[in-house]
């Protein structure tokens, strides 16, 4: 049995803790979090800890906070040469401090609180400075049963970047057609298939041929209509650089 | 059974065709194409024409050709006083000719000629010029089995509209994920869940409260790291407008 901590309470720790709690080929041995409070839901079911000194003994410690508070955490932890890990798509593995042996494991995702996750589905971005520890996180990667990617900081933090504009930068778009939707007095309902089929289409396709639509056309009469009927100066500026940017990628 | 014409043999006319013709409510009673050639995948299955004087009478003819085909077809239709609709989300319903009785029957959907398409998730939007075409209308849409979204040409283009945020542009986000990926040397394979995750989310939760990312959170230094990293001057301007519009929503 590979002997875990985890540290941390939100949405990352919890689900990677729901998740890792059904292996039988891993054992949680200790939840922790600076604020007492936030352990509530842990404490009938795995050892508990508000203090970084009150850490039990385990073969990996999964930090799972937030960026900025990764090495700080892996700076005042009270022992050396075991097995640290954090799971953050931006932060260096060299911000956890070189007492201890360090790693990442970065599930490249997107989480909901209270919304189950399927791990299985779910790429997990493995580094570290040691060889020898591939072994054991690799162990938790197939626990979770998630892809494995092996890959540097650097690809991290550009995968990471690239997420943005795929999950950050998408989701605002569609917040853009809900409320055109709105304006105009139609249920954002109807936009659904649409996504759902415009994100399934690239499982098959590469974006490039999926492209459609007035700017990979080079349709300038749309483009024009599109543009004077926008009300919003924002959204105006927004359909005309993605516009420009689609007609320079298929050189319209 | 009502009889329909379908004009066009592109996307929409393919696939409106392939699933009409399984219905035992409707029976396809010809397909017009001006060029020959494109009728050859039609003709041992309906009588053909490639000529308009040469269509026969029928209840309902769907014009499904490109938007600036549409007013030349409908005006050269040498019949008066049948139902004639397209199937454009952009084109305004007057652009048929008044002699005949006009509407519009827009699936609103991103339709790839291969891939076979599922009408129960598409919505179909329906307009008409009068009242007593809508049971023919919907017949249609019923043998479909499609959502069916009563709307007016002025909600049908602002819908239209909504839809290239949604599908071209969000595709177009997607080619930029890629072409990240692939100067980083990792396979654009892993940003595929997150993709299918951040569609599917908003099924459940509206896209405003779905939002994440460091714009959301006005996360500036995460922000400066990723502007630094792009390479490509357009990526940097798409990443700095969608930020700044994230900002502004969420009154950073």
């Amino acid at each position: 049995m590979l002997r875990i901590v985890i540290l941390g309470t939100g949405n990352v720790a919890t689900h990677l803790y729901t998740a890792l709690k059904k292996s039988d080929t891993i054992e949680i041995v200790q939840v922790y979090s600076r604020t007492p409070k936030s352990l509530l839901p842990f404490k009938n079911e795995v050892a508990t800890t508000s203090s970084l000194t009150g850490l039990v003994e385990a073969d990996l410690y999964i930090i799972a906070v937030s960026d900025d508070a990764i090495a700080s955490i892996a700076h005042n932890l009270p022992f050396n040469d075991r097995l640290v890990v954090h799971t953050s798509g931006s932060v260096p593995m060299i911000n956890i401090h070189k007492r201890n042996r360090r790693g990442v494991l970065y599930p490249l995702q997107t989480f909901t609180k209270k919304k189950a996750v399927d791990f299985s589905s779910i790429p997990i971005c493995l580094e570290f400075g040691h060889k020898k520890d591939f072994v054991i996180l690799e162990q938790v990667v197939r626990a979770l049963g998630s892809p494995l990617y092996k890959i540097t900081s650097d690809q991290r933090k550009r995968v990471h970047l690239a997420a943005v504009f795929v999950n950050n930068f998408s989701n605002h778009l569609y917040r853009i057609g809900h409320e055109i939707c709105d304006t105009s007095g139609v249920e954002f309902e109807i936009l659904k298939p649409l996504i759902q089929e415009t994100a399934a289409k690239i499982e098959t396709v590469t974006p490039y041929m999926a492209q459609t639509g007035p700017a990979k056309r080079g349709d300038e009469k749309t483009i024009e209509r599109h543009i004077d009927l926008l009300e919003n100066d924002m959204h105006k500026n927004i359909y005309s650089l993605l516009t420009t940017s689609i007609k320079n990628t298929y050189g319209k």
